[in-house]
Parts: C-alpha cells; sequence; structure tokens
C-alpha cells in the first residue's frame, strides 16, 4: 500500500548518491565520439586534457563504467545545500481540477538559484586536486557563472566568467553575485580574446551567445599556465555530475512506491533533463520499465525539433572539438528570448543520441505561452521560476490539461531548475504585456545549417 | 549520547507545528497595552477592528492563552515552503577554527526571500475568512510585500502595498515580483494619501522610512469598504505567527538533544527575533532553562542600545496608536542604510519589556561590519544573506571567536531571516569598496526624542 505522500520529500542524508550514474555505459548505441576538427579523428586523453582537467578528461571518455564514485569532499559540499526537495503540485493538480499527479524535483534552493552548482563543485573539485591556479568558463542566464564562482570560492580558485552580452546587460545584479564571490566577469564577445575580436569585426554590435562566449573562455583558458576551461552544459562529464537530480528523484519516488508515466524537463545544452532522467533512461535501456520523457526547448531556438542530427562546432568560434549533436549549426545566434540558458545551438550528444533513437520526445514552445505558465505556476506553487525551468511547467500543465480530458491518473514528473529572482526585467516585460514571440524562418534556419562543418557532406 | 548531527536538518510534516506559541502567556509583567492616541485609553476590540481583521484583533490582544491552534488551512500552506531547515554550519566553524557549534534557521527558501511568509499567510488567511475584499500594507526592504502579494494572490485577495521610496528605487525588480503576484505597489510616501502628501510637503524629497508608508497604508484602509490594514512586524499577533521559527528550531534541537547558551536575531520591528525566541523564553520564563538572547540591530538605527523606553507612535504620521516601546521618536527618520528591514523607529512591545527586565540583550553593528560578514558567510556557508540578516552573523561570527580565545563550547543558534537576491546594489557598494557607516549624532537622537507624545512626562 501506497505511504500517504508528503508535500515535499527531502531524503535524509544516508539516502544521498554515493555514486553518479554514467548514463552512456547504459546505451548499445553508444553517442559518437568528439572528433578534432582538424584531423577529424577522434579526441584522444591528451589533447582534452590541453583544454580539460585530467580527471574530467577520464569521466568524459568513459562511456562504460556505470556508476562512479562521488569524491567524499564533493558529497560534503553536496549537504550545504541538496537534498533538492521533491515536491508533489498538490495545489496545482487542485486548480488544474486534473486527475494527474504532478511532482517536480525542486534545484533552486541555492544561491546559484538552479541545478548547476551540482557540477560546477564536481569541476572546481578536480581543478583543484590537480593542482591548478584557475579555470575559465562562459555563462548564459549566469546561473552556471554563479555556481562556478561559488564553487571555485569554497576550493579557493581563480574565476574568469565570458557573460552572453545581452545577459550581462539585462541581469546586471547576476554579476554582483559572482563578484561577491569573487569572481572576474566580462561580457562575451569581448576584445580580451582574439576570437572575440574577430566575432566583433565580423557581427558589430551582437548581443552574443553562449557559443561565442564558449570560444573566449576556451582561448583564455588555453593562454594562460596553471588555467583549464570548464563548462556548465552540452559534455558528458557535466550530465554525469548532474546525475545526482535523477538519482534523488528515483530514490524519493521509489520510497513512497510511485511509478512515473512522463518525465519532462527544460533542454538547452541538455545537462538538467539529462541529469533528471538518467536513471530512468537507464532502466528503460534495460528494458525494466517504459517510461515517456519529453524535452522541451524554446521554439526560437528549436535544436532537436528543426535541427540536424550532424557533427558540428561545439562554439561559434569553432576552437573546440566537433560533436555530432542535432544542432542548428554553430553559426546560428539565437534571438535575443528571455530564457538565456537555452540559447544554445546544439544538443548535448548523448540525448542527441537517445532522441535520434526515438527513446526521447522533443517540443518546442513559445515564450509568451511559457511566461504564462511561469507566472500561473508562481501564484499557485508559490516558487517563481526561471524563465529556462519554466518550460518544463508550460508543457507539465498541458500534459496534465490533456489528463483532465481523458481521465487517465497519470504520473508526471518535471524538473524545475532554479528560481526567476534575476530575471525579473523579463517578467516585467510580461507583466507590462510587451512581451513577443520569435520563430527562426526557415530562411534563418538554412543560413546555419549552411555553416555546418563539410565532414557531414 | 548525542545523535550525528546532519548538515540540515528538515522536520517531518507530521512534527511540525499545530499550535502558535504566545509569548506573552508566560510573562507575569505583560507588555503595555497599546493605547488611543487621543483618549490615551487601552484600544478596545472595537477601535482596532476598524483597522485590523476581527479574529486578528483577538490574537493582538490575547495575552493569556499560551497555545493557539493554527488553522489547516495555513498549516496547508506552510507545507509548501516549510520546514525551514535548521543547518548545522560546520563549514563555518571549521573556517573560523572555533570549539563553538553554531547552527541557523534558514528562512530563505521561498519565493518572499525571507520569515515574512509566515505572518502574511495567517493575515491573508483570516482577512479571507472575514470575506474582506482586500487589504493594505507597508513594505520597506520588500520582503514583506512580496510575502504579503503571494499569499493574497493565493486567497484571491486584492493586495496593496505602500513601499519605502528608498527600497522602491534601489530594488526595482522586487515590484516586479509582487506584479507578477498581482499586487498595486506604490513608492511612500506618495500623494495618494493625505498624511503622505503632508508628509512630502514637509519633507520634500524624503527617502520615506517604514513609519510613513505605514501611516499611507492605514489611511488607504480606513477609507476603502472592505479593505483591512494588514502589517508585517511590531504588533503582537505577528510575533505570534512568527513563532513557528522558534518552535521548528526547538523541535529539531530535541530531537538531537541539543541546548542553545546563546540565540541570536536581527531586530527592526521584531518579528523574526521575537519568533525566534518565543517557545525559548517562555521556557527561560517558567524557570525550566536559562538562554542567553541577543537582539542586534543597525549602529544607524539603534532602538534597544540608544532609545527610550516610552510610549510613542507606531507611525510617522500618527494614524496609529501609541505603543509602549524602545523607541527613537516616530519623528526619526533613518539614514538611507541597506539594511531597509531594520529602518523602524520601535521596537515590538513584547521584546521591549523583556529588553527592560533584563530577560535579553542588545547590540548594535556598523554596516561595512556587516556586510564582511555578509561576504565571509556567503563564501563559506554557500547562502548569501540579506542585510538585514547579516546583522546576526555578525554577531554569531563575534561569539563564536570569543569561543576560540576562551575556549569555550558554546551552542549558538541564530536566525538566517533571508535571502539578498534583491540586495545586490547594495552588494555592489560594497563590492566596490564605496560603502559608508551613519551613526546618528546625541543632537540627531535628541530630534526624534522631542518629538515624544507629551503621555510620557
Amino acid at each position: 500500500m501506497q505511504k500517504e505522500i508528503p508535500y515535499k520529500i527531502y531524503l535524509e542524508e544516508s539516502e544521498l548518491p554515493t555514486h553518479w550514474h554514467n548514463l552512456r555505459a547504459f546505451m548499445k548505441n553508444k553517442p559518437a565520439p568528439l572528433l578534432n576538427s582538424q584531423t577529424l579523428k577522434p579526441m584522444t586523453k591528451e589533447e582534452l586534457s590541453e583544454v580539460f582537467c585530467e580527471e574530467l578528461v577520464k569521466q568524459e571518455l568513459d562511456d562504460t563504467t556505470p556508476y562512479i564514485e562521488i569524491p567524499q569532499e564533493i558529497r560534503d559540499f553536496y549537504k550545504m545545500y541538496r537534498p533538492a526537495p521533491l515536491v508533489r503540485a498538490y495545489c496545482l493538480e487542485k486548480v488544474l481540477d486534473t486527475p494527474a499527479k504532478i511532482y517536480y524535483k525542486f534545484e533552486g534552493n541555492n544561491t546559484s538559484g538552479s541545478h548547476k552548482l551540482n557540477s560546477a563543485i564536481a569541476q572546481a573539485y578536480y581543478a583543484k586536486q590537480q593542482g591548478l591556479k584557475g579555470v575559465t568558463t562562459e555563462t548564459g542566464a549566469g546561473q552556471w557563472g554563479t555556481a562556478l564562482s561559488m564553487a571555485c570560492s569554497y576550493f579557493g580558485l581563480d574565476c574568469r566568467v565570458y557573460m552572453v552580452k545581452c545577459s550581462y546587460e539585462q541581469k546586471p545584479f547576476r554579476r554582483e553575485v559572482m563578484r561577491t564571490y569573487g569572481a572576474n566577469v566580462t561580457p562575451s564577445p569581448s576584445t580580451t580574446t582574439n576570437v572575440g575580436r574577430k566575432i566583433l569585426e565580423e557581427f558589430p554590435g551582437t548581443s552574443g551567445s553562449l557559443g561565442c562566449a564558449i570560444s573566449e573562455a576556451v582561448e583564455a583558458a588555453t593562454s594562460m599556465d596553471g588555467y583549464r576551461y570548464v563548462l556548465g552544459s552540452v559534455f558528458n562529464q557535466v550530465l554525469l555530475h548532474q546525475s545526482v537530480i535523477g538519482l534523488e528523484t528515483k530514490t524519493a519516488l521509489d520510497k513512497y512506491g510511485v511509478t512515473p508515466d512522463i518525465i519532462i524537463g527544460c533542454a538547452g545544452g541538455g545537462s538538467n533533463l539529462g541529469g533528471l532522467i538518467s536513471p530512468f533512461m537507464g532502466e528503460k535501456l534495460q528494458g525494466k520499465a517504459n517510461y515517456r520523457f519529453i524535452a522541451v526547448e524554446p521554439a526560437s531556438c528549436p535544436t532537436l525539433t528543426r535541427g540536424k542530427y550532424v557533427y558540428d562546432y561545439c562554439d561559434t568560434g569553432r576552437v573546440c572539438p566537433l560533436s555530432k549533436m542535432y544542432t542548428l549549426g554553430s553559426g546560428f545566434i539565437p534571438s535575443a528570448s528571455h530564457a538565456g540558458g537555452l540559447r544554445y545551438h546544439g544538443m548535448t550528444s548523448t540525448l542527441s543520441e537517445l532522441y535520434h533513437q526515438g527513446l526521447m520526445e522533443a517540443r518546442s514552445v513559445e515564450q509568451t505561452a511559457v511566461f504564462e505558465a511561469a507566472q500561473y505556476f508562481a501564484r499557485i506553487e508559490g516558487i517563481l521560476p526561471a524563465p529556462e525551468s519554466s518550460h518544463a511547467i508550460r508543457v507539465a500543465i498541458d500534459e496534465a490539461l490533456k489528463c483532465k480530458e481523458t481521465g487517465e491518473e497519470k504520473t508526471i514528473v518535471f524538473g524545475l531548475t532554479g528560481t526567476g529572482y534575476f530575471d525579473m526585467m523579463s517578467y516585467q516585460k510580461f507583466n507590462d504585456g510587451i512581451m513577443t514571440d520569435y520563430i527562426p524562418t526557415e530562411d534563418d534556419l538554412a543560413k546555419g545549417f549552411a555553416g555546418l562543418p563539410k565532414i557531414n557532406l
């Protein structure tokens, strides 16, 4: 018999994960390897180690070990802000008058405001272990940069953040949070790197993109002694660390005998969604269970729903290796939408491969519909969500309303990746009724695809 | 034997308080009654009911019932964001290298960003029960206004907030959070009320104060049908609701066999501190235990440490009743410090009486020292605190450092009332090294005292 389910399930410290879940180990068809953009051969450990920390390179390339132990120091840090609650959305269910049962895993209860801290602390730890002076990175919405600043401050590492210019301008206070944690923040594209200067020359006045900022951060890391580049999404290592989201969710659901039917997450580079679905998808791949997974992306940057599954550069400046993924082309600069964290042209190779195999669905939503859901959710469930997270809320509500029509008592789980406290300028546009939607035309997409590397021909 | 103490103690839903703790019932010398400022006689239930909701008036006047049941609907709402964690500050202890054991009760894990929601939801509930259309209120730092907006949105009440002008300008995004919850926000002093116009005439260009904003909100409530005034601090009813903080803290400590030596809280009007210490002070008053309590206030608004214990107006416009309290005079307008929530000229009568009886200590701290503690805490414990809360952090650190000198293993508990995500303009000043301290001169204080009502002569 099912136990009565509380509003919020907090695991005990003793129930927290001791190992990350390495989803790739459960896949028969592995994601394609990263390629050196010059030689077109798989990136070696040595090549990757010029850019990334050694232990992280090992994790990046490991597609066979199913579980990887979380070092004790990282587990201790996790205890400062985890477990994240799994919330039963009783109030939302009631107001929607749906027979569906809705849960969300809330990752916003920490100062970075999102799930990003899960990987930031791991990457900072390995950088410290390697004896590095510091790390460089990019940030879009600012959540990753904040998370990394916190992690670096904890381990005494220098932290240099290239922040996408449109976010830097929309979110001046994000910069101050990072500065409070001792980080150095530069709006991107900037004149501090060769690639930044080149992009500014080619696209004067550009509001930047994650792809540009990645190029700058990589160049900065490789041109300074004792620095490496770390990143908040897209790469396998990040998905690995983010599996704590899914592991905690699964432990909490198992504890109460609940089996989800649909698992929903927003998807930019794929870190949150990949982490959330990891142990569930692992079971599905082993034929132990059958869940539906839905990736939600902005209609303004429709990577899975309108992109191509090919090799592409991870960054606009083309200093990174090639990754096989769903992509809009590394030259595609998305419109200045209010979900900065989802403005990325590609999708992590693991999720791309799973989507390609038909193991996952994808849906794109427009931003005014997303903010409607965000405001609705804030008023009913009390939490003011980040625009990124609200993509998942939108589809969770849509699915719950379908259940209302059909009378099905489905169990829906979604990832609430973070809070919107630094997104109030976006909310203001919505509150004032002046928010608009942007959907790229076929011509816009064709331009992005035209820049795909020739290897795909 | 003591159980091993986790980083964070989350109570089970079944352990949450079912009753509020009414501290006054445990006091032999009760706080002095509110007086009608015209007749100088104790305010009657009828008089108070013109301004406040009926059930709240009952609570305001009840100084004999030790425990008052929390209605089920309020307990259900509490479950959406409570229990608040009691955190063992292992990392802070380690970095300070102190034998002291430090705990903090963190009330910032909700969208209002603070403990204010505990009373907001109660007051909105009783307003709804009474069939009102809406409520009016003031807000300083914006936390109370946000909390009330959330509560009103939940119960479908109209919410009108008068926001102290200096906060309104320093925190534009606070306004947007309130608007997202459907509230109507006006900077105070404003031209929408008689008292606002009068204050503006007398002090053109004033940055406002809580005292002014209260006057405007009360006038607005009493001049509209179906409206009442609700407030976030100072009054007995608010302390009553905030006792959930102390009750949860005590249950959590008792569960692990921990007895605190010192309990510390920041004090503006006294709502957080009063709530935190409530059940502990109750025991002290019954001779069951002996705790030290420390109220921490800004040196720029030193109500307890430099004020007088006399009858005074609760508001600058003198539309409210008289309360016996430590006060700097209702005409005292504190300098525009960065802890807007502590810029109040008086202190709730219960805490004033306890302080007067020597049952509680008080300390004042300067804001640059407070921000140093805030930044230090953020980097070590991960949470970016509100400037108000950081007053308590400052003194908790000071006490822990004293233990380091003496070698005493004291147990220190402090209230971390909220997060500083909407205070980044203040942090920016601190980060840029341009924050200054303001301490009122004896002349400044004399001016405030000169305006005290004649009843005290």
